[in-house]
């Protein structure tokens, strides 16, 4: 015998929507998981380009692991380890885990910085390390700052389970979406205003989803602002080594050690294996606190989130050989700066302009603000159901990075073969209905400014319905 | 230049004690942390006897190990799958991975019952599940009853970040702990006196630090009462394949099943593979729950706690190899019970009682209550202090559990070689003074009151102490 049950026994959080799944970033990966694009099996499929993996470098990690047996403990060569390992459950990690990890940090960062490995905590990917951030520094209701555009998973990551609040700071186009003293004061001076208490300041830099660093005034104005306001800053540089042209990354760890006033209990810094060597599968996410009591308190918090100790054992391997690991920062970024510019010079034979500042991450920031039948986000979301329905890409809107200006799509390219990087091109040429000669890639091309579909019923359809009609599959992925 | 951070800034969990690090369950573990035994390097260091461990089935893992290399993405034969493995992270799990845990449950559970994989919700560990159910299934201020003794840990885990408060239902030792009806009605209504929301009931079968099952009319009686309540009732069935002779262990899946009445949306069960299997370092932890809104939301928080796909990956394998688990099952119980018996009798021959009804878990809970100078918890935690750091065996007192009544420790068994075994053993018979003849077992011993020691002014010292001196290392292992 069945009974219903009344919501009232769930909690708030299970009863309510704050983890964002009806979130058009979300929506996109729902339709991509409906129809796949395959190159044999689903050509006409959906191409997912809504994922921030980074897969251009595997042939060298398979590579290393056949000449290291000794790195798993699930090989001939390892396997006597494995009852150690498999009982270690002590919530700071592998003493040659933290080790390991705090040394690629540093190469990550140029090797201009060091990291001490009893601050690094673990915990469940970055998703994990930065609710646990959350629950460190500020109770519910209170608040932190963060410049749009910005990663839509921040919204379920660092308010759904703890309360917190996250206020925008706004960044425009005009400056190619800088972090500007004046859009800080305002955002604070907002949120005083509306009587709620700013706990701190959370930054992304690289940034998710312009593919921007922040460059050393900007750190130097923010390092300053979060001292001068006594609040925490939290940066996420989970796409440190992603950096794949000049100028170079500044991790905010060389601008606290620069001659600058600071108070480094403010400062933490949130990183992961997920982006930077294509792992999220294997949740390795870090906190990095300046702070004793954050580096405590998050240490008793990673016990919800420890890393597997198999997975940590490897890493440890890992990412102690030197030698492979300067070998593989180097070809990832060969490798994703070539693609970046394949992907920016297909788009240009179309008139497709991106973020023209971009020199990191997985993605590009693409304005299609041309092709919007008005200035709204109504016209953004229009387009999108087209790109992804008709087009099949699934890009990211702008509106669900929280950007305040329409027309702008997240496309992430280093998730993808050659090949199907190539029928996204393909496809992105035939929406815009030019007959683009693909054997001349240096012409330059204007797009002449009507929107023409093959289908237009559809795109009109899409235009008057204010949902979208996807099935409301619950595949979500944990972080990207 | 360095700045005094001011407690205010971090938030009031991080500011709070609510992780229970103070406990003496985890106070001896530090001690253990700063003198550990070994047989050649430390012979005269404290023997852990606080963790719940499952050491005594290793050769079979890892002979499966062997002879199954592709069950892992870092062997020659198995790391061509290394990039899809590593780039997965959905949420829902491989679903070999979720086929085969739902498979091993019933298996462990005698194939009695059966468990939709789509209803298996992994997280990190029993800590998180726990953590994950209680932010399902309650709103903070809200509570759970739970019958004591209880692992300390639920303390940490059902309460810290949710502010979930946990009520004690009390059972005794005059009925060997039996969960009766009416303490959990008097636990209800008290709760109801002080304007406590009930949410749930949170029973653990077996019983860490019991060792003891519920019998089939305990689990209808429970039904009845969290369905007349209309509260929920989480199942934690850690232990579930530790059951090492009769009566059998009877799951709650098996009760609910029966034509009993019962709303299933009412219950959910923790599972894992620390304790079953003796994995904790892998941090494999089960959600199963019969409500489907708990199950969607939980896999939504899940996000926080995924369990590494390397891992997901091999266990998958592993547990789908029918054969090799039902060995594993089989020789695990006999070991378990060899190791029990060994361990019981040898007690037995300074008369040293331990509950009888005992017949699963990896520990005894031993009865020193003739032991204690009076029948107080001061005076248990004075004999646990001499236990400690005199007779050099980290033991768990009774307190930590919550129990009611004092002079009863959990003492695990199955963390060592029986090598240590017998070390420890030997270290209790000389603590009772007692020139016990080893070689005649079966003797029986009766222990003539007076507690002697070789140094009675630290004992002296200890009871005077209303504090240990141990050293505050934040070592805390992650469950147990």
């Amino acid at each position: 015998m069945v009974f219903k049950l009344n919501n009232h026994l769930l909690s708030m959080i299970a009863s309510g929507n704050g983890h964002g799944e009806d979130s058009p970033y979300f929506e996109g990966w729902k339709a991509y998981d409906s129809n796949p694009h395959h190159p044999m099996e689903n050509p006409n499929g959906i191409i997912q380009m809504g994922l921030a993996e980074n897969q251009l470098c595997f042939d060298l990690i398979q590579d290393w692991l056949k000449n290291n047996p000794k790195a798993s403990i699930c090989t001939h060569e390892g396997v006597n380890e494995f009852r150690e390992i498999a009982i270690f459950q002590d919530y700071h990690g592998l003493p040659e885990f933290r080790n390991a990890v705090a040394k690629f940090m540093a190469k990550v960062r140029g090797n201009k910085v060091t990291f001490d490995p009893d601050r690094v905590v673990m915990n469940g990917g970055a998703t994990g390390a930065h609710e646990t951030v959350a629950f460190c520094l500020a109770d519910p209701g209170e608040a932190f700052l963060v410049p749009t555009p910005y990663y839509p998973g921040f919204d379920r990551d660092l308010r759904w389970r703890t309360g917190v609040k996250l206020i925008p700071v706004v960044s425009e186009s005009s400056n190619n979406f800088k972090v500007t003293r004046e859009a800080l004061e305002n955002a604070y001076e907002m949120a005083k205003l509306d009587n709620i208490k700013v706990k701190g300041l959370l930054i992304n830099n690289p940034s998710n989803p312009l593919g921007t660093i922040l460059d050393r005034e900007t750190l130097r104005s923010i390092v300053r602002f979060i001292n001068e306001k006594n609040i925490h800053l939290v940066c996420d540089e989970i796409y440190a080594a992603t950096v794949f042209s000049q100028p170079e990354f500044i991790s905010i760890a060389e601008i606290v050690q620069e001659d600058i006033e600071c108070n480094l209990n403010l400062v933490h810094i949130v990183y992961s294996l997920s982006k930077d060597m294509g792992f999220p599968g294997l949740r390795v996410g870090i906190i990095y606190s300046y702070n004793d009591a954050v580096v405590s308190c998050a240490r008793k918090m990673s016990s919800f989130g420890l890393v597997s100790s198999q997975t940590q054992y490897m890493i440890a391997s890992m990412l102690s050989d030197d030698e492979f690991v300067g070998k593989f920062i180097r070809e990832s970024k060969t490798r994703l700066a070539a693609r970046h510019g394949v992907f920016t010079d297909g788009l240009a034979q179309v008139s497709i302009k991106c973020l023209k500042t971009s020199n990191a991450g997985l993605f590009l920031w693409m304005d299609l603000s041309g092709l919007l039948k008005e200035k709204t986000f109504e016209a953004e979301m229009a387009l999108w159901r087209v790109i992804i329905h008709e087009v099949k890409l699934n890009v990211s809107p702008g509106c669900s990075f929280h950007c305040t200006e329409p027309g702008w799509f997240r496309v992430c390219f280093a998730n993808m073969d050659d090949q199907t990087m190539q029928v996204a091109l393909s496809r992105i040429r035939t929406f815009v209905n030019k007959d683009v000669d693909t054997k001349k890639p240096k012409r330059t091309l204007r797009w002449q400014g009507s929107l023409k579909l093959s289908s237009p019923r559809i795109y009109d359809d899409f235009i008057n319905s204010p949902r979208s009609p996807l099935p409301q599959s619950p595949l979500v992925l944990a972080r990207n």
